[in-house]
């Protein structure tokens, strides 16, 4: 069913239930996704199709080397989500949207892209290939490989509510915890 | 809708809404509502007459000062809530109870206030009034601002079944993950 | 309904209950119930019976001493139910197992018991027997007791999708917060 230059075959059926395991999953933890469900619906297919090909989620709007590792940054969500929904209220692709976007205050455009430069052209020099089966691709859960990325120096942020901690370079819009607003958290360290 | 002297009109569909919305926030992160239905929607309505003359859920039983940063500690759930469960198994309100309350082998009674004398003073020489629009109150989203208050020099606990860590004066009732009890956090900083 | 050598009356409708309940808060936080339900209903039973023997969930496949100080790592879900999760896809009872046994692509086998040798002879010393009621073990809720057990030297890993923060051996299999896999961990402290 993945044959090089076909592409693989995705069913509205698992579109529909991928689709609907990550609104679960998102509102539970306090975000949104985009509120136009045709165009959401695409990214979800977008996910499958990558699926099928790589073996993992890779985001459906930037270019996937194939290579897992090399990837690793933009396996959705991807590293860049959550400070995209900070500073822009939607994520590079538009599938993730800030709760001003769902209420109609905002409206999700197009962003730059945070992914550091080298990272993309190091994507590019793998050279992905639709002909990439999950199968090469490297092993999941084999866990994280510390030393391969200097860990960042974030802020820890502390719910006032809750006690939730968590490292990042702004708190969340609401602690996935008790759903209290990002205006109740402090740096903690 | 909001005019000086008559209050918001709430209906009965807002109320159960809210009603329902945070009683599965509760549930999933080891909160209770006060069983008590009747009496926990009338500081449900409370909440929606707040947001609609304010901007926000101020605590629905203490005197808001119309300023959201001045009423930030007494947004809903309050910065007080959790101290108040883990001591009297009710926060102020009686909105949240603990697990014994829910399961009638403790009463929610009235408890003393927490929240500092000055903070309630400060508040109360604001000036909250009626007339007051959401309109007025600071913007929503803006962030934490550190430095305005210290911060609380607290413990870190951590879940021995799954790892959570938090930083509050005592663990949660149940790990919000794992949904394993008090005693099996252990202190960690 | 209690008396020695009978055992506790145990209803399907509880079993059902509580095999829900389980079921519900595993994957709310990434975590999977053993696929094999006839074979986890056994085991909630046990549950179930130990509940009403001792007043806690001690572990169906272990022996408990009956004083909930002593048992407090063996309640289910147990302090070794991750980091075996982590290394043979189930925990010691396989009442919780891992995606890739979900998914078929692994099988639970027995495995190792992981609790120290010592802490399992203390509990038989203690000597735990059928008449030993729920209300002779210590009261559930009082907290933990700094300094009984030493801090563990756990690293802390950070969800690089979302921030999120835990301390153990390894990363979880998913973040309970935003789901993301185990390799977006990295090490933080």
């Amino acid at each position: 069913m993945n044959g090089a230059g076909e592409g693989p075959v995705i069913t509205p059926q698992q579109v529909q239930r991928l689709f609907e395991r990550l609104q679960k999953e998102a509102e539970g933890a306090g975000y949104h996704l985009n509120p136009d469900a045709d165009f959401t619906k695409g990214l979800v297919e977008g996910l499958l199709v990558n699926e099928a090909r790589y073996g993992y989620w890779a985001c459906p709007c930037r270019l996937a080397s194939g290579s897992k590792e090399q990837d690793l940054d933009i396996i959705c969500p991807c590293d860049y989500r959550d400070p995209d929904l900070d500073q822009y209220d939607t994520c590079y692709c538009a599938l993730y949207v800030s709760q001003d976007v769902v209420d109609g205050k905002k409206k999700a455009t197009r962003i730059p892209e945070r992914r550091p430069e080298e990272r993309s052209s190091a994507a590019a020099d793998a050279g992905a290939g639709p002909g990439r089966s999950a199968r090469s691709a490297p092993a999941a859960g084999q866990g994280p490989q510390p030393g391969r990325l200097p860990a960042p120096e974030l802020p820890v942020w502390r719910c006032r509510v809750c006690g939730y901690l968590c490292a990042r370079d702004q708190p969340p819009a609401v602690c996935p915890i008790c759903k209290a607003k990002k205006e109740r958290f402090e740096r903690f360290l």
